[in-house]
This record gives structure tokens, sequence and C-alpha cells, in this order.
């Protein structure tokens, strides 16, 4: 089974630049929102880890651009987890242009656990983590 | 006397939107580089108000846009001190566009002293402070 | 008759500081939220403004803080017109930060219109834009 | 011969986040800030591509985290360029953190030609560029 979820979006007039489209560096924050919203609608939010002890800073990150948005068009981001057997969360993302139909970009994202107390990387998956992982039946 | 001090800064392509000019908000981000500028300057950063147990958050800002600045020029911000006899640190801004040799904008901020520990404001200036103006000779 | 709009929203984690609150130039951007929404529900949005030969930049704004926002919090901005007889757009903002009930802050803009073909300022206020206001009832 | 370029630079305090260190998503800012003092040094700026009738938007970007910044720490961030015999400009991004001596992030981007007449990329390096290139005796 696949996790996955979607969200749409319209462009704010901020995140575009002098070529009048969405400016690179803000597909980022997109990529924040999708993981938002998985944390939502799966009941893993980024205050549900904090309240495990953990941090979950983002490692790696990639975009991969296809085609530009512009102000005044919609959007859509489907962010999907990609299981892992190593301590990390992993997400790709998809970022598709509502009024093209076109795919604006893809991307992905890493990021480990953090133990706040110590402020090293634990190695190993968290308790809580797994558990959530076993709930929602993700295969590895 | 009056303490103030200046900066010169190229336009970031991030920091235009779609209309070609730097986007409004962004004004804030340089007031910020000229408070940083000042405290620097003055010997009284950001973390030197950290160390003596207080954040100083903005708590009124206001921008008065004058003329636009595009992608590709130059500009200067002049940071200046307005001496409060109350517990508020206030600064007045002015952005000049060096290519146009216009003014950008004019702006200023408050800030208010908030004891870091009980997360409350400080209606009185805090000792440290005082000493501060005190050294620089500011008169109020 | 009032004309406003309110739009709930969460807050994004790349809109905080190390303060650990919404930093507080991203305040304009949910003003620009509020100027969105309200443009949507009234049908004068960015792209009608433009496509009448017109921009409407921001030449005044102001921000009035009375309370943080934390990350994982929800607010509201209300965002209602201010009726104007000269040839402006005034909005007035107020945020409600929803998980303490008390209002994070108030603030307003001031936009102009802006003649795409000559780069000047209309100090009369352009047909099209009296029309939408006669059509809503607008008084002033 | 290896064409690079440093610059040094202070945190913005909005370009933290709640984990009190610079948010992953604003190093993209950082790589910018690089792209323009090479361009700067090296007599090939963005404004020089768009009078040779192009824009060269970032078709790709990855960025590798190995150590945070936080607020009130100093960082360098050295950018390189990567010679590419297709008609890509390709460079690599160094951030180092001055306080810690550590490397904070590497990353990469790659920009297209695009042709600003048609919109459309070309898929051959211009002649322009290839002046340039030669100029500086950039080898592939």
């Amino acid at each position: 089974m696949k996790l996955t979820t979607e969200i749409e979006f319209d462009i704010r007039f901020s995140e575009t630049d002098a070529m009048g489209v969405v400016w690179h560096g803000n597909y980022l924050k997109y990529f924040e929102d999708g993981r938002e919203a998985f944390g939502k609608k799966f009941g893993m939010q980024y205050l549900d880890i904090y309240a495990n002890g953990y941090f979950t800073p983002i490692v790696k990150s990639s975009i991969n651009h296809k085609s530009p948005i512009y102000y005044g068009q919609r959007a859509k981001i489907i962010t999907t987890m990609i299981p892992s057997k190593a301590a990390k969360i992993i997400f790709g993302y998809e970022i598709i242009n509502l009024t093209t139909n076109k795919i604006s970009a893809v991307g992905s994202t890493m990021q480990v656990f953090l133990i706040k107390e110590s402020n090293e990387m634990d190695l190993n998956i968290p308790g809580f983590y797994l558990e959530w992982e076993a709930k929602l039946g993700i295969e590895k």
C-alpha cells in the first residue's frame, strides 16, 4: 500500500520572481506543505514527533523542474512516503500545474531522527515510529 | 548625536516578484539587515541582548514605498536609532535605490524588552541597555 | 455594508524563526493571502485588475503585533475593505490566533492604481473599479 | 583551471526556523548569492545573459545537509562552475559554517538556456556564452 496525499493551492504573489513564475526555491515550501498535509492525514505530525523526543531535520533534498507555474495558476502537490529500512523518512513529491495539466516539478526529501536531548542522530528507527508504521501496514 | 549606520546591497533575484521589482514585504528583511548592521557597529547585537536575558521582538512596523527597486539595481539602507524614554527600541529606516538615486522607501520598527525567563514584557528599560545608552551618549 | 472575508490557515514551519514564533515580516504574506481571498470572494482579483490595464502596488503597510503565533497553532485572517474616496485601495487586517483565541496582529495596506502602459499613477479611480464598487454597493 | 568564488555572510534572523537553525530551504538563497558573486567576478551576470536574449532558469537543484548553522554564526559559500559539454550551466556549492569550521551543506544546480523571444530551450550553447567560456579558458 502506497501512502500518499494531495493538496491543491494557489500561487502566492510573493512566491513569484521577476521571470513571472514561482521562484525555484519556493518549491521546498510546497514540499513542506505536502509533508504537513501528509502528517495530518496519517497521524504523524511534526509536533507528534517532537512530543516523542525527536526532531526530524531535512538532510537531503532535490528538485527537478519540468515546467513553470505562473501567478494566477493553481497547482497540486502529491506527497508519497517512500518506505525505508534505515532510520530515515523519505518523501517523493510531484507538483502538477492544474491550469496547464503539466507536471511542474518532481522532487524528494530525506529526514533523519535527531534525539532532542542529546542532539545526536538516532541510527535506529525510534519505537513510536515503528509502531506507527506497523499500524498503517507500511511494508519495507 | 544621531546614531546611524549605512549598508549597501544588491537585490537578490529571489526577492523580486512578478512585477519585476522587490516584493514589498521583503523591505522588512532589509530593515532587519539594517538593525543587524547597527547592532554590530554600536555593540548591541541580538545575541548581546539575549545574553542579558531578553528578547526584543518587533511589535510595530510600517513601510512607506516611494519608488520600486528592480532586479540588477543596487540599494542602500540607512538605519537610525530614535531615542525613546519608554522601554522601547525604535528605528527609522531609509532605503535608497543607488541606481536611480531615488528614495525607495522609508519606514520604522518598534521593539520591546521581553524577559526570557518569564516571557513577560519589561516596562522599564533594563540596566544593561541603560548603560549602553549612557556609554554612547544617547540623549532622550 | 462592510465587505469582509475570513480564511483560516496553519503556520508553516518555514515561517517561524529562532524565537519559535512566526517571523514578524511573514505577516505581510498573510495580509496578501487575505487580499487574494477577498478578491476571489468579491470578484476583483489581481489578474482582473491587470486585464484592465493596471497594477496595484502596495505603497504603505503597517503591522501592530499583539501576541505571537507558535508553530503548530492555527490562525485566521479577517480582511476588510476600507472604502476610499481617493484613487486608493485600502484594507484592514486582523489576525487571530485560533489556538489561544487572542488577536495576534492588526494592520493595514494601501495600494494605488498604476497604469501598466505608462507606468504612471492614476490619480482618478479607474472606470472598471468604480463600476465594481457600484455593483457591490460600496458607500464612501 | 577551476573557476570558483567565495563569499562570507552572516545568518539573517528571518532565515532561521523554530529549531533555531537556518531553515533548509534558505540554502537555495545562499546558492543564488553564490551564483551572483560568481557572475560578478567572472563577467557573466544574469543581466548579461538577459541582454543576449536568454533566461537561464534552474531546472535541477539538490542539497546535502551536513551540520546546522545557528543564528549569530557566520558562514561562507564556495561556488564552483562544473564545465559542461551540453547546453547547461552547472554549479557546485559548499557552505562552510565559519564558527564551527564544519561543512554545513554541499549542493548543486543546473540551468538551461531559455530563448526569451520564443520561450523555448536552446539545445545548443549560445554563441555569446561559448565566447565567454573561451575567453576564460574553460576546458570541457
